[in-house]
């Protein structure tokens, strides 16, 4: 008898897109996989496939994010699907109804996907526990927990510059603590096999234990940086930038902003990542993001095939 | 010489959908046996209709209501329609534009449906009188006075599960006097033929004369629910629950909330509604919202077919 | 060597539309042209096209409204284009993301189109400037610079019912000063030869040196409108109305208000337009509005076509 597995069908195949941890190999592998077809179909005349037409895609955004709605509302489009976006935090919850009740709700109306934002760690969880086997879940970033379709278009860009996995060093610099994104980074690179991955920051912006998921940790940028092949910075949450954990933006940028001068211990066809949006001055200095080994605006371009892959998956895995 | 009517043409056939309170039986029968055909269409797996190709319809929302504005817009999707959604409180009228400015500048946008939501009763039908020939008006509801697609789905709904209405006991209970919905269902059940419908509230939540509506009323809820066939249950609306009206949201759950041991009065195979969203705990009880009685996740199935077949009908009746 | 031009690609033939100024009248009448196919087709059963068949129009508008927005969107629809709709304000800026940054990562989701929407002057050309050759700008208003497909539908409106612009007087009346509306229609007037177009308004509410821009200034509304072909009313903003420009809206109605009464100093058959949301009472009393020389719906619906015709062209001159 099979386990139960939060993900993955009966058949071993991916259900729901939830989180990166515990996802095998071979389904990043697939994913990656399919995206390269739908990169070359975004830079067709007609980027239009008929992969979900008749399909209908609810965008549930608890937590208010226009750019990863976009990008998610793109992805469907582009399969032909039917797209709804729902600011759910503007409407049923304030009329008290509980998550459950809403998903069963649009549900009811012959829903196909959720693509789920929230504040909460471990709210699209919830919703793929309890939606009825027809409903597929997408994890648009839940709290400081995981954003698996980040963590996916970030291993496209990784393969498509680097070839391999396999004989990398990369290096994820910031405010690890808070970050959802960096959590599924790591389980990312290290499912697909990269040797060495690295955490650089403060003190007060690294987990405890952090060592568990396989890093190596560094508080000096420059030593961590020391020969990477890819180095991803995060965004620095503006909300952190003059509170209890940092001193200033300023100071920050000082230790931990990348500079040229930085990079420079990098290896020199090291690129350079960012999930957006960046701070410019902050974490990233302008002579970086709008360097020759910046590779951020790609990732967007992949993020986008990577969308539409993770769907057509699930959609096929009825 | 035909006499004016606000919903029907010269022919006698549906050309708005403003309120139940006057349509023939005739025309709720039809909307309801076509409502069965698309019931059967969003099963299938492509679950998309040429049949609004080329329409446009607009949902105009000066009441905000995300999930009736999902409803009619999933609907609209899948029978083909270009959907433009205008949340009008936040644009023209803020900048003094009249309601009937703002509708004919829409219409001469060749608009072909306007989906009216309206904190004031009779603004659909302002809307309806004024517009051109070619526009159909649906009323999303409109202040206390009607929602007449809640009304037929809910209708769909009961026919559904006990097959006609000559034969039927029907209890609506709760808040009657703030509710549009109520007053469209009671025209609706007794248009169809229900020889006994029953409205339950606190003397308080009933409006005067409401037998003239041609109902019976109870203000005990053990005694109104005893042998009914169906139970519809009402939203209390939160500003009601601490007013002069109430006492408390506790002390109307202790009279007119529907727990298993009330819901016991009934016939033992009535069925339950509710319009959603729930106050679970107010005027309903989990164990009877999730109970085997409760059609409520269907009540909203059926309402995407039933919008769906008022769209179609009023497309054709041009 | 061609000389850079922002809106023309070295073939001469628009590539962006930004402003009225500087375009040759080839190129206006090559818009109404191609908008008169389209005039025609919304008035058919069908008004869908598959001119834009997945293309990716985004809206972006940093400046809020939704009845340009909607003529936008409802444009590209009945091209078959994917529209995308950004309320800016809301989301990037708010994170500290600079424009262009915001620009470059839509471009990278693979953008066709972005109509730009932005209380700066200026803002769509800096955009025009820097984005990739595979993306059109529309100027959908800008600050108090332009405004161009308004100024196309009128245009349009005029030749439709004058049939020419070699022989007309042309006013446009009100406030002169803060609108981006008049600038363009000013330009767009001239480049089509209006031999005589005249500006009618306060003192306060006129810029320096108008006169330089090839109209006649008038101060008096009886003066200024005498054997006028077309009357062009201005919106008065709410915020002129009672500040240090303007005494009173009932001083300004007095003066400058369109009246049944000043109208009879046009020529019989003039024409009245205005670019909505009227202020009734306040540029334009109703009876002139709703009366028989009033064009001002007609106007909306050229505008759909006018930026059907905008978006097609554009599109076709990649």
């Amino acid at each position: 008898m099979a386990l139960y597995h939060p993900q993955l069908n009966s058949h071993g195949e991916l259900k729901h897109l939830l989180t990166i941890e515990g996802l095998p190999a071979a389904i990043l592998t697939q994913i990656l996989d399919k995206a390269e077809d739908y990169v070359s179909v975004s830079d067709q005349e007609i980027k239009k496939l008929p992969v979900l037409t008749g399909k209908s895609v609810f965008n549930l955004f608890f937590e208010n994010s226009t750019r990863t709605r976009t990008t998610f509302e793109i992805a469907a489009k582009r399969l032909s699907a039917d797209v709804i976006n729902l600011n759910i935090g503007a409407s049923s919850t304030s009329k008290g109804e509980t998550l459950l009740d809403t998903i069963h709700n649009l549900e009811a109306m012959h829903a196909d996907m959720f693509v789920v934002r929230h504040a909460e760690s471990g709210a699209p969880f919830l919703i793929a526990k309890h939606c009825k086997p027809s409903v597929s879940v997408v994890n648009a970033g839940d709290g400081r927990h995981a954003h698996p379709t980040q963590a996916l278009l970030d291993m496209y860009t990784i393969r498509h510059y680097k070839k391999e996995f396999q004989n990398l060093r990369v290096a994820v610099v910031g405010d690890i603590l808070h970050s959802r994104v960096a959590r599924s980074q790591i389980h990312a690179l290290t499912t697909l096999g990269v040797p060495e991955v690295r955490v650089i920051g403060p003190k007060t912006l690294l987990p405890k234990d952090i060592e568990k998921m396989g890093v190596q940790v560094y508080h000096d940028m420059r030593a961590g940086l020391k020969d990477v092949d890819v180095v991803i910075m995060l965004r620095l949450q503006n909300e952190r930038m003059n509170g209890a954990l940092l001193p200033s933006a300023q100071e920050y940028f000082k230790y931990y902003g990348l500079t040229l001068d930085k990079l420079a211990r990098a290896k020199p066809d090291a690129i350079v990542m960012h999930p957006g949006p960046m701070n410019r001055g902050v974490e990233i200095d302008s002579a970086v993001a709008d360097g020759a080994q910046s590779v951020i605006l790609p990732q967007v371009t992949f993020g986008i095939a990577v969308r539409m892959a993770v769907m057509s998956i699930l959609a096929g895995n009825k």
